[in-house]
């Protein structure tokens, strides 16, 4: 049995990668024409996807509540994720664009090209709008994809998926392109980490404990989207309202999300101006407070801060604060404390902004804006598949440029060296 | 003793994260004045590097002949290496480059400036260059660098090292800028590699094996320099002197070197014309060739090829032939057998050029030139840290700005989110 699921899981993976070279002779426009008659499809076979998730959502009634809400489908949704392969088919297209081209003295002429990874994984939960999004994207920038959704959404996935794979047969497309792993059986993942080569990345959406564990077992690279522990400094020359409604915002418009701010630094010198108004805004709308010494002295109902605390994503209406003696103890703080996610400085100095922006170490640095806007859309891309807190090939955002490498394509004449 | 040396890797790990901050603010005037007086200080050190090396020699006059001759520096090597660092000196600085700039609707401005890694890991071979060159790159590049060079050259890589760290000092650069893991203990390498919360990327520089052992013991991401199992794809439409000449320069010119030809794919309707000559001229050239059956209907001195043959880096005066039916199946073999590093196609046909341009999946794809071309200097881009067989961050040859990574520094007025 052990020796079957693996042979599949392979067989899986080999057809994914032969699909890559037919993927990248695609235009653009036959791209778009598929994602549309994708969109089309969802729509069309909603009946079909309802009643799939419905066997889901009722094996699934003993989970939470926000659980079965991530899992359920209704009319609406499956219409959000038809609009989203619509919008997908509308964005620029990635592939074989030029990032640099120049001729070499002998004569080469060297493009620095765009094109597809080749065969991208994607592990995540029970989120079925996560399979049409994720085949969207993937098939726009040249990717096969191989998709492994949570087993309690399975269902789902399947009426998706089969859905969309229709639409790839009748435009002759290889059916390797989009895959689903559906085993029932959790070692089909182990046995797909470790296929580096027939698949070129794995991106895992989801919690930490999902990345880590994908991490620890993957042989192929993996582009990790951890948690966003994000924080927001106001400098000792900020402009104090600016900074309330910045921190505000941060921390309270959507607490649950991962560019929401979870630790508020302050400078010591504007630490008694700033925090009593701030706090008791903070208080008003049922944000916990978790303070260092000082701010406990400001706000005597803050609870007390752990080093805990400041390393935590909350997610939730609970704070983390601190006064900082300077500039450069927020930078190393934001540093050491930080997830390398999205951070803000408010201040009115340019040198304290410029210094900030240079040193601290985070995908998106902000000045005098909230840490809210890190986000595909908001940036402009598009639609994402995530927001890389990695350094490596793709950090922040991920839109459909991320899902790509590139190649040189070197023009001769006959050139030997010599 | 073994918590010890974790200990000791360990400081050296968190010394080089927290001297990234301080790197960060270094203007490109002030980084290559530093590169010019390391430059200088190797000349003027020249005695004692040679002392040490000497020792290392000694010590290793049971090795090969091949290994004695990397490990061995002389005066000509020592200016060799001071004249790497003052070319470093001269590249173009990468970090702050800005990648691209827009504002939002909102009016907040977006760029995706250039930004250094952060701590870069070298673990190379018995080869004292390379010490002098990494440090060189990843400081013009921003980075802080640690080194962890063969045993066998631990004493010239320590001259080498001291010398240099000592203008870091004389500059007031923090120690942790550079640092060399020179305990005997082999342990200390793991130690090392699982270090992810401080080294941002780690670079093995040396032969399959050792990267192979490098990507299973780490958690930090690594960036694979494998081998160049090269080809050239000699089309029906070729140009078959020109296709002799890229051949003949592709294989001999320099054999030992990763983007030599190692397979060589001649289409059917050619293979009676072109192979004759060709081949006579690699016997000419003492060339071992292993060829598959018409192959050897043409050159019946020629051993029969094996499966492995093809999937062999000869490194040598050896070349596997096959005649192949069809461009597809040229490709198909190239992305099955090859790896990924430089493939050549000869033709005077544009769209059996622009499909093989597409579908070869490889770093460095070439028409009518020979694949001896992929190397940083050739592509003028200087100094080179490797050529990454990778396809995530960076693929082919990777000099400073494979280096770098980038940030979005976002500039606001007071942006919150609604």
């Amino acid at each position: 049995m052990k020796k079957d699921l693996k042979t599949q899981v392979k067989e899986i993976a080999v057809g994914a990668k032969n699909a890559c070279a037919p993927l990248a002779l695609l235009s653009t426009a036959q791209k778009n024409a598929v994602l549309e008659d994708m969109a089309f499809a969802l729509l069309e076979k909603k009946e079909e996807i309802l009643k799939a998730n419905k066997i889901d959502c009722l094996a699934a009634k003993k989970e939470s509540r926000a659980f079965i809400d991530r899992l359920s489908l209704n009319k609406a949704r499956i219409e959000q994720m038809s609009d989203s392969l619509l919008q997908i088919s509308r964005l620029s297209d990635p592939v074989g664009g030029v990032i640099a081209a120049w001729n070499t003295p002998n004569g080469l002429s060297i493009r620095k090209v765009r094109v597809p990874l080749g065969v991208v994984a994607i592990i995540y939960e029970s989120r079925p709008n996560v399979t049409a999004d994720c085949i969207g994207l993937c098939f726009k920038s040249g990717n096969s994809v191989i998709l492994r959704g949570g087993s309690q959404a399975l269902n789902s996935n399947l009426a998706i998926f089969n859905a969309i794979q229709r639409v790839m047969q009748k435009h002759g497309l290889p059916e390797g392109s989009i895959n689903l792993v559906s085993s029932a059986d959790r070692k089909a993942v182990d046995h797909l980490l470790k296929l580096n080569d027939y698949i070129d990345v794995v991106i895992p959406r989801g919690g930490e404990e999902l990345i880590r564990k994908v991490v620890k077992t993957s042989t192929i690279p993996v582009i990790k989207h951890y948690k966003g522990i994000c924080h927001v400094y106001v400098d000792e020359d900020a402009d104090l309202n600016m900074a309330e409604n910045i921190c505000f915002n941060a921390k309270c418009q959507r607490p649950g999300v991962c560019n929401a701010m979870e630790s508020l630094l302050v400078h010591r010198d504007v630490a008694a101006r700033f925090l009593p108004g701030m706090l008791k805004k903070f208080k008003d709308a049922q944000v916990e407070i978790r303070g260092d010494e000082l701010t406990r002295k400001i706000a005597k109902w803050a609870r007390k801060a752990t080093e805990k605390d400041y390393r935590t994503e909350f997610s939730d209406l609970i704070l983390s604060v601190k006064v900082v003696e300077s500039l450069d103890e927020a930078i190393t703080r934001i540093n050491t404390y930080g997830s390398h996610h999205s951070d803000s400085i408010v201040t009115d100095n340019n040198s304290a902004a410029e210094q900030f922006l240079k040193q601290v170490d985070s995908a998106c640095v902000y000045l005098n804006a909230s840490t809210r806007f890190t986000d595909g859309n908001q940036f402009g891309m598009g639609a994402e598949i995530g927001i890389s807190t990695d350094k490596l090939h793709a950090r922040g955002p991920m839109g459909l440029e991320e899902l790509t490498t590139y190649k040189y394509t070197v023009y001769g004449t006959g050139q030997i060296r010599s």
